[in-house]
């Protein structure tokens, strides 16, 4: 193997996420883990490819003392190997930038500049940034963006319905977790090429949730917009809600912009509806009536798109399920497609539960897939890097 | 015929709607008319059954002088008969109210303490409920709701992804249009029972405009929800927007209620996206390529919605197009069910081009109707006063 090696970083708000890859052609991964629980309670979580993992109770933490204690616990992953590049996953790339792109100071304000559009993530992102560049000043550091993979959207999917002038100063549907689907679009391509020329609705159900349709390998819309809180409900986002409700809240509740950012982000979705919790496999395990009726409006959510995003490309071959709750809650796969053989749909059953990959037994195909939005980063970072390594 | 009349008022934010019936079986329609463009030059115009109209420019009218207008030109239409029944649009009837009710002074004030949810009409409508109370007080008057045909709701369409005290205090999807749905409801049962107890949406396309899920004859789930403002693109509304772009405004742009609320309702729609008219007809004359482009927003949220709609009641079996758009553009009609086949929607070209009312030829049948909820609120009145008349 190379003596060179990958990093790539993931600050996201409440953890930071990083893998390790040598590089030698694909890069081959060298371990990953990360900090999680931002916080006073915070702990980091160290998985060496082959070797038990490591965790650690790191008490406060916030960004900094993170990815601190993430540069210092590199060495037993890297053994002795240079890190010579560097990969960031940010937020926002806005309308200019799309594909990957190489971090110099100028970048870094341009992007800086985006934060009033992403103002929970990408300061994160833009200062983890910076913390890499002081720890490792002769690598390339390298941008992924995850609204890119959205960039070729046709007009009508990248607009709201209001004066023109708001489109041209950035109120745009952007979309997100586009490192995902540039995952899955590749790992379907690879497995039938046909296929994934044709129409695909990718479902990423993780803490943040979404879904886009692809035509031709290309993003075409997407049911997340202009911020991380369109379209499903979340974790403890909302999704889609009626303008009218925050003009109501306002006038009728006297509420600010700071509370409905904290009820519309931080209150909502499976936790609001619950009154329990935002964690689907404690919702799926709990016997409340309340546990039952918030599973029912995510999968609701999950249908009603899944239609209008048929509707946005013209029919569907393909749907695929991933991310954490994507890949692994069986019941809610089965949720999601009960009832749906007047769109092709139709589960097999016993395949649902055994989680194999591909799980439909319908005109439209059904996959369950892992994501690796990590491994799309670095063969990023490795395009950039001189052949060879 | 009876010596007996029912009148039927229908107050909106610009204008004032009202027909005019003998009580004889089925209400027999004798004349309509309306206060059109209030404000600084409004406009009565009376269609008498089998006469010729009546057209007078009434100059500065606000809700209180266009219904005095109205009620000193009914003679004509009335020819000596009796007002015994005043119905009203009544555009929100809260958790409580579903069917018909009589207006007592106590409905009526527990009406009014949901004006904050219907700022912009509610107010308007219990306006004219007391000045119709003061012109026929002897007449019985009678609430038909806009929202009351949504009332059956299954939870999950009711609710937004919003902790659960939201729910128990009103934030609703309560849906409007529902006297329109009702009427066109009623006209498919009289058509094709069979087919009317099946899986339909309805795409009442006027100046507001929603759509409406309907199985079994019952409201499943609509695109309008808390307010008028959900969904559809429509004249000057924004309809759908992701929630995160009015935090935006609020902080980026310090917009507040009032602001928001000028911009979404007034500004937004058709009317923003061409930058030039709220008005259909004007945009599909125009070669404009804004135009073009609204257009091109205004259909695809349609359809991204008719696919949803379609998963929230488990496949299609008619398509009914109806209010003003929808029962007089055809051509978006067409643009509406092209490259649709997916979901079984095939439009008969010529018989949509000719305005027929039955235009598909494929297994989802499709339809072109008038709608009129003048006739629901009148029958609803009759049903309340004595047999005979």
């Amino acid at each position: 193997m190379s003596d060179q090696a990958i990093l790539t970083i993931n600050a996201g708000s409440s953890s930071i996420k990083f893998s390790v890859y040598a590089r030698d052609g694909e890069p081959q991964e060298l371990g990953r883990g990360q900090v999680e629980k931002l916080g006073p309670a915070a702990r980091l979580v160290v998985h060496p490819e082959g070797a038990s993992a490591l965790r650690e109770e790191i008490g406060q933490a916030d960004h900094d003392i993170a990815l601190q204690q993430i540069l210092s616990h590199l060495e037993p992953i890297l053994q002795g190997r240079q890190v010579v590049g560097v990969g960031h996953r940010i937020v926002h790339g806005g309308a200019e930038f799309a594909v990957p792109h190489v971090l110099t100071p100028d970048v870094i304000d341009q992007l800086a500049l985006l934060e009033p559009l992403a103002p929970l993530h990408q300061p994160f992102n833009l200062a983890a940034v910076r913390a890499a560049m002081a720890a490792f000043p002769d690598a390339l550091q390298i941008a992924c963006f995850d609204t890119g993979f959205h960039r070729g959207h046709p007009w009508a999917f990248d607009t709201f319905a209001l004066p023109r002038r708001y489109f041209d100063k950035g109120v745009r549907r952007y979309g997100f977790h586009g490192l995902s689907y540039d995952y899955i679009a590749g790992e379907l391509a690879r497995r039938d090429p046909v296929l994934a020329r044709g129409r695909v609705i990718v479902a990423h159900l993780g803490n943040g949730a979404s879904m886009c349709a692809i035509k031709g390998g290309q993003s075409q819309s997407s049911t997340m917009g202009f911020s991380a809180l369109e379209g499903l409900a979340m974790g403890t986002r909302s999704g889609a809600i009626d303008p009218g409700v925050l003009l109501y809240l306002m006038e009728a509740e006297g509420m600010g912009a700071a509370d409905l950012t904290q009820l519309l982000y931080k209150e909502s979705g499976l936790k609001g509806l619950s009154g329990l919790t935002h964690d689907m496999r404690s919702l799926l395990a709990s016997p409340a009536p309340e546990a039952a009726q918030a599973i029912e409006y995510y999968v609701m959510r999950i249908r009603h798109e899944l239609g209008g995003l048929t509707a946005d490309i013209g029919g569907l071959d393909a749907l695929v399920f991933t991310g954490g709750v994507g890949q692994n809650a069986a019941k809610i796969r089965a949720l999601v497609c009960d009832g749906m053989e007047w769109l092709g749909l139709s589960l097999d059953a016993a395949a649902n539960e055994n989680g194999v990959d591909e799980i439909g037994r319908g005109p439209v195909r059904i996959f369950a897939l892992p994501t690796d939005e990590e491994r799309v980063i670095a063969r990023a970072v490795n395009g950039f890097l001189a052949p060879g390594g």
